[in-house]
């Protein structure tokens, strides 16, 4: 017997197409409907197997026991009242947003059966295209159940995500949001900062270290500007600790203090040799 | 014929052991003498076959026809005047630091064969334990020669990172510091600011994103400073362009400015994808 009867995937990019695989790979639902505002993406979606239907309309995800939401932070709000209209106060809703204190604040006013997923398996490539079943395999999903979240919800979305190859954490929509702004959204805006501050005419010298440190930065801006927006307390804090950071190697610098800033260097190296042996 | 008699290389670590590597597959060399002031890494160089013959005294270097400086910066400086009193006026010399206009000044009066190369090979890993004869293929070897330098000393250099596999480009040591301070070192100094502001208790849910922005930040300490040190001014200018950009992207985010910050991000996006395509 599949876990579910009908799935509906709202978003069938790189996280819903990979979604849509991996469900079907594992054959956890009869069926599974995508909504897009893109024919091109359906279409797409459709020919790879990662849906069974499309449409661009959300009328497609009625009947539906589970709803997916996998567009960016601010479609996902905006898109939850019409998506109430259209499904039981059975059905059990998730989203992938990549902040949780917000969406997590106006979904679970409007849904009974709401609980937030972070699949921590992104990537600057984007797209259905891009979508593969095995794309969480071996990766991070943060769930953000709150207070009131109904267990058996929680339990059904854990088996979801780990039976696609992910470890499950659970963390308060809070935590997740202050983690996120240093491991994530701070790590990408020093990647856009520095590669707008690099010369264009000097890139045929970078070599593989620049290249690493801004891979990032190739990500799809919308999204991204969506979700500085919505993590910006967190984020507006951890930008003050790397900017304290860069002024202290400033002044090391200036002042030709070159034991003052080995050790600066030195505590840092420690740190990423320590994030490599996790 | 060989291209050398004897080759001598001060400091057999990641690189000088490479080069070592590199000389002896290409059999452009009658012999190698290695140099460090570690006894382990001479015999690990002699082990590896990097080098025929290791001392901890530049005694060694006697009768070399190629002399090549791989230590750190300020190490390839306080040498130079020890290494003149030991090889004749003939022989060429090179170095490998990662600043240029220092050394250039600094070796050129000394060495009336002198050239200065920075091979951009490196890597955050180090020592001779890490040296390959490929190291260089592909890459891009910048060498700096000044007016008055040698014709022919400048062919014969190029001739031998050439056989290496490296694309040789000419620059004044100036270019070259102004140029390596963006695509090098702000980049070092972006990853050690963002590894040292991100809170080590977090490094649990840090995802492939931080991990490849940061991986240049595990480089070595000492080596590092002396980098920043030697290159100081267009360091602290291209800092100040981190900075601005820093200030901009906060500014956009403290404001809700979501149009501006999109135009922020997507501006810096598609300069990367330019560098990914070059």
């Amino acid at each position: 017997m599949s876990m579910f009867r009908k799935v509906a995937i709202i978003g069938v990019g790189l996280i819903g197409g990979s979604i849509g695989l991996a469900i079907k790979k594992k054959k956890l639902a009869k069926t599974i409907a995508g909504v897009s505002r893109h024919k091109e993406s359906l279409s797409a979606a459709k020919k790879k197997g990662a849906i069974d239907s499309g449409s661009c309309s959300l009328d497609i995800i009625k009947g539906a026991d589970l709803v997916i939401l996998a567009t960016p932070v601010n479609t996902i709000i905006e898109l939850a009242p019409k998506i109430a209209c259209l499904v039981s106060k059975d059905c059990l809703v998730t989203d992938v947003g990549s902040t949780k204190e917000e969406v997590n604040k106006r979904l679970s006013g409007i849904f009974p059966n709401y609980l937030g997923s972070h699949p921590l398996a992104g990537s600057e490539k984007r797209g259905v295209a891009n979508a593969r079943a095995d794309l969480f395999r071996g990766s991070l999903c943060i769930l953000t159940p709150l207070q009131n979240t109904n267990r058996r919800g929680i339990e059904k979305i854990k088996l979801l995500w780990r039976s696609f190859g992910a470890r499950v954490i659970l963390l308060s929509p809070v935590e997740h949001d202050k983690i996120l702004s240093f491991v994530s959204h701070l790590a990408h805006i020093a990647a856009f900062s520095l590669i707008a501050a690099v010369p264009g005419e000097y890139f045929k010298f970078a070599s593989s270290g620049l290249k690493d440190t801004t891979r990032i930065a190739a990500s799809e801006s919308e999204l991204w500007a969506d979700i500085f927006l919505s993590n910006r307390r967190n984020i507006l804090e951890a930008m003050n600790l790397l900017e304290g950071d860069l002024s202290r190697i400033r002044e090391a610098i200036a002042k030709k203090d070159k034991r003052g800033l080995a050790a600066i260097l030195q505590h840092a190296a420690k740190k990423r040799k320590a994030l490599a042996n996790l």
